[in-house]
């Protein structure tokens, strides 16, 4: 168990980032009283998995940690503590942000100088090129997950199919319920083996931790080729298991690590370098990359092209461009149409392109009138409907969360929770479908393909059976397009009850798992009961329960995930249907509404709960009042154009100031130390800004000169240099600096930033967010009007205000 | 003449700005060599009114002309020149940049501290509402268009066939062929006086007017009600009057009227205040509402309120907000709602909701397999062929255009070439008619209404005479719809070519006229001609020419305006059905790749020719070896915090440098004034920024203080005053300032802003680029390392840098 444990703990040489441990350069317990007074509930020395895939980071493996901070931890010196608070009222210290903004060094300029017209364009179609490989390989992984899934459901259903058609004979129907449930819990158990020992950031659908990667936060390990891997098998396994998740949610961040990887040109994890497209391998780039490979997920999983780029501009970006857009849009086309192309083949219909998406909603009747006007206020109501219970589900998914983060945080226990859920997931189905005795004639019109007919009359089938062993995306259509009469009311009823409450508890295992379908399916059921009770009230003159079906899965989905746009084109694209899309929007947006009203959506919840220094769309309404030299921290360390080597490795081997940034200043002007919390107007000119990256590349590739030497250092690294070490940065720990390399200088002028934004100290926290947010930066640069540097703003102090009810809430930061 | 040439004659003061004339502040023949150059070209004493409706600005109607720029076009004196030369190598001064960043002085920052919590809500309350009543109206105003111009072409429809029928007979086709040319003209006539003496800016689409407006420059009238009025006679003239025009494309424009109006809770044309909603009069909410209106009426046009979204979004903004998006999809939705009831209502369907948009394409059957995959490689040469015609059409028109700025700019000659135009299309039209014998038998299956005999035997009609005397949509429906062997293959090419040049002829004209619909048709009948040729060529097995004619509508289009996330789902949302949504993709990115490789979007080329600073989405690919202080404009006039009335009414009026913002900078230090050419080094530490606008209101309100006064001024101005005065400013020749109040002071720290964004001038030109346009900014103050301001970068001075094959090019300015 120890062994496992090491193998998934964590520390920080695995991490992306290397040493790059804290984006802040406030002290804990100097400005932030608030921040020190968290610290009583911190717990540096647990690691917990979260059940929402967001590994946590545990930094006092390393050997730095301040006196201070293991003086107040005295009370958590048990290893493993039983309890571990929750904290969506917290901002975590540890994840780091990307750097949205190019740094235009020196280097970086000569570089772009020497570009010629050509290669400016060579690149462009570079870019072209790989959202096109994105958009194929993410497709292809997508026919990876839907055939084999599908391969096993069959296998699944056939053994399953002859075990009950034996034991129902002789009555003995426990069996199969026995088997059925430990057959399930069984394919469950590997994948969450996979996911919890494996790569924890795998759980779930991914969506959270692409949402916090495009708004600039790493998340670790989020990108990486592991996580494809684990999320691949995982969720064949989740589905194939019979647990209450889709394959669709997954796919979106299959998407994004496919896009990561393949623009980079290399693999970190497989070490291997195919020495192409290294002008990409930085933030930026990536970020465009990843949005695009975002978008050919949803498009691979719904046949949603245009929904896709909505998503990824909708749920991720915060910025617009229209070259970028046709780029992730060309990815978005490619990815169906390859799917479509390969489906279609697999499924011999080649020719044909009938399989656009992972999910086909089967095409609506179009012949007709779609609906009438006066059943418009029927769907807003089942908006309401679905926005409250979308709230609910929230909410109950939400303490689940907490207790999760609390109570079940070792690996082994996700392990054990997943299986329970799968155990459960089969019980109750198999109650279900022992109590409900809906029998239904075999027709030809039916779109399921399990029957079964357990205790019904030949030539009929038990319709709740089929509801629960077919895939779920089968059963929403089925729910959309079986004529009406199909299900029965109290069956249906109950399905809704019970369904309800399994996908609540199974979103957040350690499973990889999407919660679109699980919702729609849901959304459909009681759409489909709505329609009915209309149909009864009416007596038949309402008679298509489908369409509110449609209606009822797009309110679920609406109230639980709460996007409207993307939405609107990712079901109207999946139905294939435009006549629905008005009534489409109208019932998103009353869920939207509603839910917005009464909970948060289940992302932002779960960002939230990981304590993510995320950055909303807009600064908070009220933010006004406060200024630059509120917000920033301060003091900080800045350096000299020639610095100390010496220096250097001190200041970034000090864990108690986890600075990235540094402020580089005039030379011969007073540079204050941290320690020596001097006053402000010792701060020199502002003349650049260095990373901790660049520091230790500077450092581990000795560009030092004597200090003899005059003018030109030993030698001057090139930006290869830095993209080679991207993104996972050795630590500093890691670098050997002797004593006599220590009394050498750095010229850092041609590595540092010569013109980072910066703002008055006068400037509003609205400003400064603003300006932070439109061009993604990392570092913010405060100054006083004589341009000297007075402090920094990063991530975590705008992120730390929030709007709440009556007012400006200032969030608390934690390191752990 | 001379009256009515005087009636549209533009002098500064009705300008939308008032005295704000020029952004830039560098002098002519000063640093900018190029400028000087060009100053030779300059005709400073001829107005001329844009065959593209852009008005523009005869700056030298003021009296303070510099005695240089006289110098320079002695060969110009003669009053009304016989040629303009074109300009799309050139940047106007004339044009005024918005200001999209909000002026955070102490006045708004007190305002805002003083905001509650219900406030802030009661706001975004109103925003929400503002949004309903924007879509609301512009619904509307779409209706009254499309009934008004259905009831004008059944009457001309009712008349014509009268005689028609009478001719026939006697053999005398020639008398109706100039009873309809003159009706034709006629109508035609009215829309042009109404646009060309009346509003000129109402011409064309005003799809590029939106397209500048949204990107921060100011269009003068663009957005007043008065365009309103004429843009919707105008566009129910030329419809009616059988040009080769769309009613899609004003519907856009119109929407960004009505927002604008709305949201303001004023019409400053009708002098009706409102007194609501003062909160929204400043361009940055005016901004977010005008890309609500444009939305709006996309989706009021072709019933596609996710394609209008993604209109306002790809064709304009530059900024991405979730919760913007989320009310311009509102609006959407509310427009396209609201004029499907209406319009159901006035058809007699009330209920059914069959009328989402102007356009309709009608449904396309879904039964059954929409296209094989063998068919795509057919659809992208489709496109390839919609590229290339699309970029001749835009060739084409840009000579045209050139041609109408240099020989066609007075108002009566712009209403002779309408007439002419309008006349041309009658006899073309008849004489094909006359020509082609091309007989169809009566069916029930056919979507067109205006059914002629002609020449054909009883029971049949002359499908030719059809094609012309429908109303385009209805052609377009037809041309999709109708069952193979509907068209003669020789007549569908006459008129293919015939139409393609009326077509090219009529874009541009002064009247209100859109290109989506003739675009979609001349693409719709060379898709179906294709789709023709090839059942012939398989003998019968491509039975459907429907399809490729939709193939073609979209190549052609795609192929002329290039837009195409936006395109395809506007295309999918009119045709009702997403199963060609694929297709529809591959083929507008193929005419989009194609078109931009021979030839710029026809948008573009309006925009270009009018010497628009229209700043592009990214900045040019070889802009990083420029920096700050070569790109910046210099020397600045400053003002010190407490100002003399005197000066400021002097820099004010000087109309050698029409400034429009000015730093503000330390007390006690000098402060150079632009007439001096003084060193940098003397330059003061920046302090704020103030706008001409401001110093206005402040001058108007004669908000001084005695030299004896210390501390408060006399009385304080309130945001209210500042709001009041928006957006028309008066200029500074209005404003009385006695020889005592000269002498007086201004305490300007009050009402600017503080916090000026700044850029230090070692920053590249990329880096600036980026930062102004996420922003939205109007002025960017450069500053040296001691934070004192030697520069200032205003929108033409980014704008003037194009890549251009080969590396970047610099445009030269002109103050025409």
């Amino acid at each position: 168990m120890a062994n496992i444990l090491k193998k998934v703990s964590w520390s920080s040489k695995d991490d992306d980032g290397g040493g790059e441990v804290n984006e802040a350069t406030s002290l804990v317990g100097s400005r932030r009283g608030s921040g020190a007074s968290v610290a009583g509930k911190r717990n540096s020395r647990s690691r917990f998995l979260s059940s929402s895939g967001f590994r946590t980071v545990d930094l006092t493996d390393g050997d730095g940690i301040s006196e201070e901070i293991l003086e107040s931890q005295e009370v958590f010196t048990s290893p493993r503590p039983k309890e571990i608070p929750h904290s969506e009222n917290l901002l975590s210290q540890k994840y780091e942000s990307l750097d949205y903004d190019n740094c235009e060094n020196q280097l970086f300029l000569e570089e772009e100088h020497n570009l010629g017209v050509k290669r400016v364009k060579f690149m462009e179609a570079g870019r072209w090129t790989v959202c096109m490989a994105i958009g194929i390989l993410t497709a292809l992984v997508a026919c990876v997950i839907d055939i084999v899934i599908e391969q096993l459901a069959g296998l699944k259903y056939k053994i399953l199919k002859q075990y009950i058609d034996t034991f129902t004979a002789d009555g003995g129907l426990s069996v199969s319920m026995v088997i059925w449930a430990a057959m399930n819990a069984g394919i469950v158990m590997v994948g969450s083996i996979l996911v919890a020992f494996g790569e924890p950031v795998a759980a779930g659908s991914g969506i959270p931790q692409i949402k916090c990667y495009l708004n600039g936060v790493k998340i670790p390990h989020v990108v990486r080729l592991k996580t494809l891997v684990v999320k691949v098998l995982g969720v064949i396994c989740s589905v194939a298991g019979g647990l209450a998740v889709g394959k669709e949610g997954p796919m979106i961040h299959s998407g994004a690590v496919i896009a990561a990887g393949v623009s980079q040109g290399r693999s970190t994890t497989l070490k291997k370098d195919f020495k192409v497209l290294e002008y990409f391998r930085r933030d930026t780039e990536k970020r465009d990359f990843v949005s695009a490979g975002a978008a050919a997920g949803v498009s691979a999983a719904f046949g949603a092209p245009v929904g896709g780029v909505l998503f990824s501009l909708e749920e991720g970006a915060s910025f617009w461009n229209q070259y970028l857009t046709w780029r992730i849009f060309f990815a978005s086309v490619i990815s169906t149409f390859t799917l479509n192309f390969v489906l279609s083949w697999y499924h011999n219909h080649l020719g044909e392109l009938s399989y656009p998406g992972l999910i086909n909603f089967g095409a609506f009747e179009s012949t007709g009138i779609a609906y009438y006007i006066y059943e418009i206020p029927l769907f807003l109501i089942m908006g309401v409907f679905g926005g409250l219970l979308g709230a609910l589900f929230n909410f109950l998914n939400y303490w689940l969360t907490v207790l999760r983060i609390r109570y079940i945080h070792r690996p082994a226990q996700q392990v054990l929770e997943a299986m329970l859920v799968a155990t459960v997931t089969a019980v109750v189905s198999f109650t279900m479908i022992y109590f409900s005795n809906d029998c239904q004639p075999l027709g030809e019109d039916k779109s399921a393909d399990y029957t079964l007919q357990l205790f019904c009359n030949d030539g009929e089938y038990n319709s709740m059976a089929t509801t629960f062993f077919n895939t779920p995306e089968k059963s929403v259509r089925s729910l959309f397009h079986d004529p009406p009469g199909t299900y029965n009311p109290v069956t249906l009823g109950l399905f809704c009850l019970s369904y309800f409450l399994v996908a609540c508890w199974t979103y957040g295992l350690a499973v990889s798992s999407g919660v679109f379908i699980p919702s729609l399916l849901l959304g459909a059921a009681w759409g489909r009961l709505f329609g009915i009770f209309l149909s009864y009230m009416s007596k038949g003159a309402w008679a298509d329960p489908g369409k509110y079906a449609l209606m009822g899965a797009a309110a679920q989905l609406g109230g639980i995930v709460r996007m409207t746009l993307s939405l609107t084109v990712i079901l109207v694209e999946a139905t294939g249907n435009v006549s629905y899309g008005l009534p489409i929007m109208l019932v998103l947006m009353m869920a939207k509404w509603v839910g917005d009203f009464c909970f948060e959506g289940l992302y932002d919840i779960h960002i939230k709960l990981q304590s993510v220094p995320f950055m909303g769309w807009e600064p908070p309404a009220t933010s006004h009042s406060l200024t630059a030299s509120e917000v920033m921290s301060h003091p900080v360390v800045c350096f000299k154009r020639f610095e100390q080597v010496g220096r250097i490795v001190d200041i970034l081997s000090d864990n108690t100031a986890n600075h990235n940034g540094f402020p580089v200043v005039e030379e011969g002007e007073n540079v204050v130390n941290v320690n020596e919390q001097g006053d402000a107007d010792d701060f020199g000119k502002l003349r650049g800004l260095m990373l901790r990256s660049q520091l230790i590349v500077l450092l581990k590739h000795k560009a030092f000169m004597e200090r003899s030497d005059v003018g030109e250092p030993r030698h001057r690294l090139t930006l290869k240099d830095f993209r080679d070490a991207y993104p996972r940065f050795p630590p500093i720990q890691s670098i050997h600096v002797s004593e006599e390399e220590r009394e050498c200088t750095v010229d850092l002028s041609s590595y540092m930033n010569p013109t980072p934004y910066t703002v008055p100290q006068e400037a509003s926290l609205h400003r400064i967010f603003k300006l932070f947010r439109a061009l993604g930066l990392r570092h913010l640069v405060v100054c006083n009007g004589d341009n000297r540097v007075i402090g920094l703003v990063t991530r975590k102090d705008l992120a730390r205000y929030r709007y709440h009810k009556g007012g400006l809430e200032e969030v608390p930061l934690t390191q752990t």
